[in-house]
């Protein structure tokens, strides 16, 4: 009755893949290595397999943890590669174990919700103490804003230029980084101020003029106006919302102070504090679970997705009691078929157990300090580094034209990112405004080990620029 | 260094899991049977049982397909109850595999999603052939909006009283079944309009009085009018949205012809028409796979959820590729970080492949048509039961005080959910605003032998409201 009129064998070539892709997929979905995508079929550790078995580092998935070999079932370990799992097996026998034993919504009573809801605010500051459970860091943002607006009865949003906050309506409206230049005006709504990125690079106030600690002063300063004029218009001051540390934007970390002078402002205009923490928590930046504690101030509600379900869809929002109240006085219900359901749970209980049992947070402080020292080096030896950036596995590198004007080398970057896969079979991404900064957010069981092979690997790459040797390093 | 200080066995008792989860969940989400909420620790096929091993007839998880018996690791095997899937062997199995071989993001290229959405788009009208995989049906509608705003360039939404589209910003907004009763006039934005729910038993025009063809035709009247208005307004008309069938709403089947006269008006009007299936697609009313086919009509987008999942977190949405294209020329790529991995994809295909297998379509139409006979016997036999509607698992029973002005009987509609746990083990809910119908919305695998046992708990439980043998019988 039903039939697959396409059928598609497991290692059929990508480009007929592709071709597929074209035909069902929505053209706005891009690809990664547009004119040559990728076609993974496998991956273990911090490693991806393509259908010819190739092998290639993954310095992208910040998604994914995990790193013991599993023996896989006969019918899919074909011999010209080792199939192992990208994901932790661990993580994968408990989603099967759970699976197998009940997954229902949350209207039901289940203690997995609870054990991972209880140790995850034991880990965050005191008084974040209430859960709520949802698919991913979208859902988190949005629920974040409704939980705000609930005890605020505002409108107004306070967002950072480049902030990417997720694909939905509400969050489009308060992420300029997807604002099209051509129309930054008509995208951005009435109730959302934008406030400079405290990019100390190239950001109004950077390093090479203001210590941090002045630059961060001069940021507020700006913030002040703001906040105050948004509190007295008509939609009032709901939220400051921020990337602790903007991935997207391009992995900028604000100046010390920075946030502790924002919130300070926010909290005397009677708004919330949002910390998304999507990107860059659960114990990326090596020192602390949260970036945000790094910044030595509390938000009122931190959102976290990504990295903690390594791969499964799940976010979570953890707020005070306080506002969960204000929420639950509105009388309406929140109900989220598959948030928190006991598979989903079970998995975060999983994911954590790894990251407690590997220490990973300390792995990726560990390897973080290697790569940044090792990079910074090689800031000495190419004139097209601007500026190294970042903590434990959250780095960035970004590429100039020119150290007098930091005129951005948007082609560079691209070009690089394409040698270091074509050449180095190494997957790093570019981002940020300019399209300039590589990217560095691997799996948190990335290794120095690991970490060596990708800085040979950009050493030769960014070499092969300096002087080339074939026709291969022409860029725009 | 991070410990779990909350250690929680499986099997605590109900009270003890109700008292943690007190502690740390928002209390907005809110549990069936609030004074005495289920633990359920584990089901097989229409089963769920709880922590003390006792066993329950799921009349509610639309989201659960399965039925095969499944031997479970030793460990969880606990002999006084039989552990056995909820959820289908065959479709863990195979999340189990991807899960084992790679869960990346949709930026690389893979199959399983590709043969999903050509399974997908082949059940579907012709020019529904665009997918765009996301985590929840919410994530889905949000997506749909987004989509026919990019064709449109129009912000106004038409939508049905009671309805539910989903429980982020954008969809609060547009779902009244949400609106809160005492602000119904501030949860209402400006440019979403609420037209009278076609409900031919309690709404403005009833098959009391009207031919159901002439209902439609009143009901249309009304939204003409409501429609050009919109239209002629700043915001312009950017979509009509509706659930096929309303299941929160009550279970709602609109009359013949209702769809044909509206989607007529709101093409004219160069608006766009979204079928919001996720809770009565995917071969739910046993006649066709979605409903808005049984209409006889052509939507621009359709939404699907829940069931096609089997609880795992997933939605699609399929559109036309005129409207992908529109919205792939606003510039801003569309990325979903989990949506369309290869692990739900491969869920899907696993799930769709158990729909096929066992022919659950069929089961869905037979069990139907077996439960709708019987409960229009017993209406002749209970002057409460006001209205028997529904078509195949999505079956409907309005309870009311008096036959003459069908008040609404909400009250008794709380006794019988509760009394058919209680003294049944048998899992109902109650819906519709006015709490007032009794929904039956089972895994697509409960069948004749299934219903049998409902029917008959149901008959012993509408005759004790009859004749009252104790005094449970008391409801307000």
């Amino acid at each position: 009755m039903l039939q697959n009129r396409d059928p598609i064998h497991p290692f059929t070539t990508a480009s007929r893949t592709m071709k597929l892709r074209n035909k069902y997929s929505g053209k706005s979905c891009q690809l990664f290595y547009k004119s040559n995508p990728l076609k993974i079929v496998a991956g273990k550790g911090c490693k991806m397999f393509n259908e010819r078995g190739e092998t290639y580092l993954d310095c992208i998935n910040n998604v994914a943890h995990g790193n013991i070999l599993l023996q896989l079932n006969k019918k899919f370990n074909h011999n010209f590669i080792k199939l192992v799992g990208h994901c932790h097996p661990d993580v994968v026998e408990k989603a099967y174990k759970q699976m197998s034993l009940i997954s229902t919504n949350n209207r039901f009573l289940h203690d997995e919700l609870i054990r991972f809801a209880s140790r995850i605010t034991h880990l965050l500051p005191k008084d974040l103490s209430v859960t709520f459970f949802v698919n991913s860091g979208s859902e988190a943002n949005d629920l974040a804003l409704r939980l705000a607006n609930s005890h605020t009865n505002a409108k107004g949003v306070v967002t950072l230029n480049h902030a990417y906050h997720g694909h939905l309506t509400s969050l489009m409206e308060i992420s300029p980084y997807k604002f099209t230049a051509e129309k930054f005006k008509s995208d951005k709504v009435d109730n959302v101020q934008v406030l400079d990125c405290p990019d100390t690079y190239r950001g109004p106030y950077t390093f090479h003029n203001y210590s941090n600690r002045l630059a961060a002063k001069l940021y507020a300063r700006k913030a002040a106006k703001v906040i105050k004029e948004l509190k007295k218009s008509e939609h009032g001051l709901n939220v400051f919302i921020a990337e602790t540390y903007q991935s997207c934007g391009g992995q900028v970390i604000p100046p010390r102070k920075y946030f502790e002078l924002i919130y300070k402002l926010v909290d005397e205009a009677g708004g919330i504090k949002i910390a998304d923490e999507v990107q860059v928590g659960f114990g990326r930046i090596g020192t602390h679970f949260t970036a945000i504690e790094n910044m030595k101030v509390r938000p009122d509600i931190v959102t976290l997705a990504k990295a903690i379900g390594n791969g499964h869809p799940v976010g979570i929002v953890i707020t005070t009691d306080e506002i969960a109240t204000s929420f639950y006085k509105t009388g309406v219900s929140y109900f989220n078929t598959y948030g928190g359901n006991p598979v989903s749970c079970g998995i975060l209980n999983a994911v954590f157990d790894v990251f407690e049992k590997e220490r990973l947070q300390l792995n990726a402080l560990r390897t973080g300090i290697y790569i940044i020292k090792r990079l910074r080096k090689m800031k000495h030896h190419f004139n097209f580094i601007g500026d190294i950036r970042g903590e434990g596995l959250f780095v960035g590198v970004e590429l100039i034209q020119d150290k007098k004007n930091r005129k951005p080398a948007k082609g560079m970057a691209i070009w690089v990112v394409n040698y270091m896969k074509n050449y180095h079979k190494t997957l790093i991404s570019v981002d940020g405004p300019y399209e300039n900064v590589l990217k560095f957010k691997p799996p948190l069981v990335f290794n120095v080990d690991d970490a060596k092979i990708l800085l040979k690997a950009l050493e030769e790459t960014f070499n092969e620029l300096k002087h080339p040797t074939n026709s291969s390093a022409i860029y725009i």
